[in-house]
Parts: structure tokens; sequence; C-alpha cells
């Protein structure tokens, strides 16, 4: 089965378009704080949300709107979370009334979404203009603007589109992300739009996407905080033209791939561009007795502040490697481990049956100084894997996060 | 009942003696590498130990010592925490071994604690010097110098010792710590050594230091990593004469009462002196359903990185707060949370009913730009509270850590 990368990210499976402009939320100008995309036909549609207790407004409205698995347009603003305001739900349902009269559409078909700060007021006047104003600038060639406009502090655009083989026929999918601060396993405050024109019921569209998330962004960690307002959603066009997916056949196989392929391209590159990170961090870990196993100590690793820390400074550290897995809470036996630091310039063991090897330290350095390292973990215990992303911790994400609201 | 402050540290309660030194674990001949308490009779004793899996080899040795529930002596080395070593509970044992010849005392009463790096095998031989040369040091003035002598990224000493009233008679208890980096509940990095001349049973001694570190030592936070050697440890030598505590009685609650105080004082000193802080954050959640949730919300808040981050900036950032309860697990309703921040210079409500205020930024930026700033959080939902004790994310935190080995 073949995935091939392809250009026009949200815009690239046939039915969508999309749009960004700057509307007012944010002071600056010129940076673009309203996106939208919009569907030709009505949509299957699914989402996974934050886990927090605290949940935004939107996440309220979203997750009403899709209880009957049909979308046709997101709209999401960048600037204010619309979280823990005492209007937000009255405010994110305002969103999605505008966004369905400016796009003629049932006002239950939009999927609502805010990303920044918390427990400030939105004002509705900007974000009203800019609704009423977006729909003239939607187009095919929109989605890079939409990916502008939910960035926050990230640095990178976060788009990607793949075509895929599905039942004889050629099938699209494509996404915007935003990530960088307050990442973590369980939607921390990451936003992912999927478009796809495959034809596949809601069902098991969101069975896919639930699975896709468990591996991938779910397994992304900045800094150990599980924000309030996240989602990864997907709407499905069916434009494709394939055999309806209604069931876990080989067509759902295939559709499964292609947006585990969207997941994985997304992952390592939130992680990557996670606040003031100097370098992607990729916890692999072999071995373990069971799937869970795996993904608790490699996000536990790729979660501790010692070994951010250690990996910003080139440090070998093994001892934080070792630390981070005891107190994970996982089950496996700490004197069979081993671990492997790796990057382009090489790699080195630096630990083996759970204790620490002598090693050439400068060979360490020079692999640690590289932009993207591989901490590879063996518990020898089993046929489970798991792979999380993270980040390194550094000046620039204290000084980012020293104040986020000036 | 009153509980005075006292000098001493642990040689204060009658039967105690300390010594520290350099012996050469440590390059730095100005830095003090091992400690050692000696208890003139035999001594009811207790601990508490790291609940990470990777644990120390001197947690293993320390074990077995104490399962008797007694002990005379107290050997901590600092710069290398003899952890994931091959020969490591070899080395621990002959630690413990050659500290009881050095007393002439048994080998099992002997507390081991190692601290430092992890992963790297432990010298002997300059421990070996030391051990053969503290006992010539002791004395009732070298609590400080024990204290000096187990610090590892600590920038204060931590000391202290209390007098108070034990039936009729007048006993005292006496504690060194370090902490700093890899702090947790659960004991991470941290080392507490206490001492009394309370008569007690180690079942009784165990029964109250478990719970007074359940609301002090383990309420502290500095980077959320749960290290691998750490404990508090409670030797009694009975030499305060009064009646022998052997049930939960009156002198218990008396006891556990002092005990406590060691542990509030203890506290706030460990985390105001985490890796990096500029400040101590103290967090005390009110009106929870259950202690439970009251301590979970509590630890959760002083240990997000973001709230850390926004403190350090002095930034009234009431969302972070807010979302750090929220991914707490805690079981409370988002919608009747109030938050206040207060130092010396104010206070300032920023949080009703689970929804941001308004408020005057400069009165928050007065009171955030503290030392000692205090984050009160009430549920409103029922009658337990709890404290918990962290410190700001600085610059130098990541600079500390980003190269801890050279």
């Amino acid at each position: 089965m073949s995935i091939r990368k392809i250009s026009g990210g949200v815009c690239a499976p046939k039915g969508f378009k999309a749009a960004g402009m700057h509307c007012g939320v944010r002071r600056n100008k010129d940076k673009k704080d309203i996106a939208m995309i919009f569907a030709d036909v009505e949509c299957s549609a699914a989402a996974v949300y934050t886990t927090n207790k605290v949940f935004g407004a939107p996440i309220a409205v979203t997750r009403e709107n899709l209880a009957n698995g049909k979308a046709r347009a997101v709209i999401c603003n960048s600037g204010n979370a619309n979280t823990s305001n005492a209007d937000g739900v009255e405010k994110a349902r305002a969103m999605s009334d505008l966004t369905a009269k400016a796009l003629g559409i049932d006002s239950g078909d939009v999927i609502v979404a805010s990303t920044g700060v918390i427990g400030q007021s939105l004002d509705l006047e900007p974000i009203s203009r800019g609704i009423s104003e977006l729909p003239k600038l939607l187009s095919k060639n929109g989605g890079t603007d939409a990916a502008l406009a939910i960035m926050t502090t990230d640095t990178k655009v976060k788009e990607v589109a793949f075509e895929f083989d599905l039942g004889g026929k050629t099938a699209k999918i494509g996404a915007i992300s935003k990530g960088s601060g307050m990442i973590h396993p369980n939607m921390a405050t990451m936003l992912s739009f999927i478009t796809t024109d495959a034809a596949i019921t809601a069902e098991m569209l969101s069975k896919a996407l639930k699975e896709v998330v468990g591996e991938t962004y779910n397994m992304i960690s900045v800094d150990g905080d599980t924000s309030t307002n996240d989602m990864v959603s997907v709407m499905a066009s069916g434009l494709a033209e394939n055999a309806l997916i209604d069931s876990e056949n080989g067509d759902y196989a295939a559709f499964k791939e292609a947006l585990s392929a969207v997941g994985q391209y997304m992952a390592p590159m939130i992680a990557g561009d996670g606040e003031g990170a100097t370098k992607l961090l990729i916890c692999n870990t072999r071995g373990a007795k069971d799937i869970l196993t795996a993904k608790t100590v490699a996000r536990s690793v790729i979660s501790s502040a010692l070994v951010k820390a250690a990996m910003f400074g080139a440090d070998a550290n093994c001892g934080r490697v070792l630390c981070a897995m005891g107190y994970s809470g996982a089950d496996y036996d700490p004197d069979k481990v081993s671990v492997l630091f790796k990057s382009s310039a090489g790699e080195i063991l630096v630990c083996e049956n759970g204790c620490g090897l002598a090693f050439d330290e400068d060979l360490a350095k020079k692999i640690l100084l590289e932009k993207e390292i591989t901490i590879e973990i063996n518990m020898y215990q089993g046929g489970a894997s798991a792979t999380a992303w993270g980040c390194d911790l550094t000046y620039d994400y204290v000084k980012i996060n020293g104040d986020y609201r000036t």
C-alpha cells in the first residue's frame, strides 16, 4: 500500500476550501487570528477532545454539534481560549451560529475551536467581523492561511497532505495543526483539523481517529500540562467515491494507515516546535510486556524535566532516563533495561542490564548536539513497542512562559 | 502544647553526635561529601523511602538494616547516588560494614544513604577513608557539618531542632535535610535524617513518620521527577526518659506534633531552595470534599511547569492554575472554584465560580514579585484542606540541569 505526500494541506482532499485572516482578537495586525475550513458537502465527522476536567466552552459546543457525526465547517480563533469565562458557552454558540449563517449551513454542522489565554472574556466583535469576511476568502489555496491563523507560540506552520489508494480509487487526506506549550498526552493545547475525501461512516471515522490519536498525537509531551481546549477533528467528504467504509475491512485498514501517516507526521513536528525547544526528542521503547507499558515508559521519559534539561545541555545522563522509567508506574524489571542515545552523528549505548556503562563522553556529546535525538530503551520482557515525542527544556521555554500574557 | 525552636540540629536531642567532612567522592576539596550521625545508645528507628521502581542500592541495604526497627548510626555521602550500578548493593553493604566496624556497632544498625549522580560506579576508596576518620570528628557541634556534607545543588544548609513537653519531661527532636532538583511527592531526591530523644517504639515511630511525611515531605515538588535514592529516617534514643510511647495515646499525639513541626519547617525550606528557584510557592487548597482531593489538587498546581514559569515571571495567570487543577484527576466542580494570589505585598482574587475575574494587573504584579507566593484555592465542596510547596521554574533550573555531570 503506498501513501504519497502531496501539497495542499486541508484543501488537498476533494470538497474542501479554507481561509485564514486577521480579525482583531490579537492586537498584532500581522498575525492571522481566525481560520475557516468549509466543505462543499455534508461530511462524516468525528473528534477527540482534551481530558482536562476544565475544558473550554468551544469543546462543549463542538461536542454537541458533532453528536450526530456530521459537520461541514471548522471555525477557529487564536489569541483567546474562551475558557473559564462566565459567558463562554454562549459565545462559542454564537461563533457556531454566525459561521452557519455566513455559510448558509446548519449551526449544528460547525466545529468550533479557540486557543490562547484562559479566563479572559472573548470579544465577539472582531470574531463576528472575521466570520462575515472569511467566506469571501475561502479557496483551494487557503490551507496555509488557515494553518497560520491557528498558531499561537508555534514557530512553524504545520500542514500536510497525502494521497493513497482506497478500494480502487485515489483518496486524499490533509491536516493543519497547532501545538507548542502546554502539550501533553491527552490533547494538551494542541489543535489539529483533518480533512479527507474518503467515504467512511462517522462511526468508523471516530474509531480510526481514536486509535490513531492514541499512537500519535497523545504520545507528544512538551511540558506535562494537559490543556483545556484541545481537539483533533476529522471531516470526510466522501468525494473520492470509494465504496463507503462501514466496517473494519481492508479499506478501513487503508484509511487508518493514511490517517496514521498524518499523525506520525504531525507528532514530531508539534513536539519539535514545543515552546523554546531547540531539539526534537524521540523515545522508542521496545521489549515491553504490553503496549500500555511501552507507552507509559516512553511518555514518562519524554516528559521528565530532568531528561529534557539534560538533552538541552547535550548531557548523556542515563540516570535520569532510568529514574523517569522508574517513577512511571509501569511494570518492568529495572535490571534488564538497556538505554541507547542516537542521532545522525552516531549512537552510543549508555546502560545495559539496568546499570550505567562507561562510555566515550566526546562521542556522546557529539551525538547529543544534534537537533533530533532518539532515546532507545529495550526492556527485554516482551514484544510491545511504542514511540513518544518531546523536546528539550530550554531558557526560552521559561522566558516564553514567564510572561505569556503580556 | 508548646513546641520551641532550639539550636543544635540533629545533635540537639540527647544521645546524638554528628560529623561531616570531605573524603574525596567529589573533586572539590572545599565541599564536604560524607556525613555521619551516631547515637550513644541503640535507637528505635524507622524510615520512608522513594516509591521509584528504580531505587538506589543504599535504599535496599537500609531497608534490610531497619527491618528490626533498630539503628545507631547514619552514613551518607553526596556526589554519587550509587544507583543503577552492577556492584551497587555490594558497595552499600560495604559502607554499612565499614561504618559498623569504625563505630564498634552491629552492621545491621546502620542507615546508609547516597545522593548524587546515578549510573556511575561508586569509588569506595575515599568513602572508606572518610568512614575511618569520621568517628574522631563526631561531636555535639557536628550537626551543621553533617548537613553541609549531604548537600548537592542545595544553596542553603537545612537543619532544625525543637524541644517539646512529653509526658512531664522535655524531649527534643532535630533534623538535617537536603533537597533541590528531582524533588517530588514520594521522596524524590530528598534526604532527611531526624533524631529525637523521645522514648517511642519502632512501630509507633514508623506510624508517626508515615503520617507526617504524607502531609509535609511528600507535598513538595521541585520538578516532578521522583528520585531513586530518597528517604526520611528517624532515630529515637529514648534518653528524654518519658514513658515509652507504645500506643496512640496523648504522648503519641504530642510526639507526632513535634515531628510534624520538623516536616512543616523542612518542606518550604526544601521547596524554596529547589534548583534555580527564586521563589517559594505555597498552594493551599480548601473546601475539598476529602483530603485526597485537597492534596491532589495542591500538588498538581505546584507541579505545573506553566504555573511555575508564570510565577517566575510574576504573571497572575489564573488560567494555568485552573488548567492544572483540571488535569489533576481530582474530583471537584470546576464551576465553584475560587483562586487568590497572595504575598506580603497583599492579595488579589483572580477567579471566582470557576471564571477568571478582571483584576488590577499592577497590584497583581506587585504581589507576585515577592519571594514567597501563596496560591489559595477554594473548591467550596467540603471541609478538607491541604498544603503543597514548590518553587518557580527559572533559567537557572535549566542551566543547572542542562549540564549537571560536568
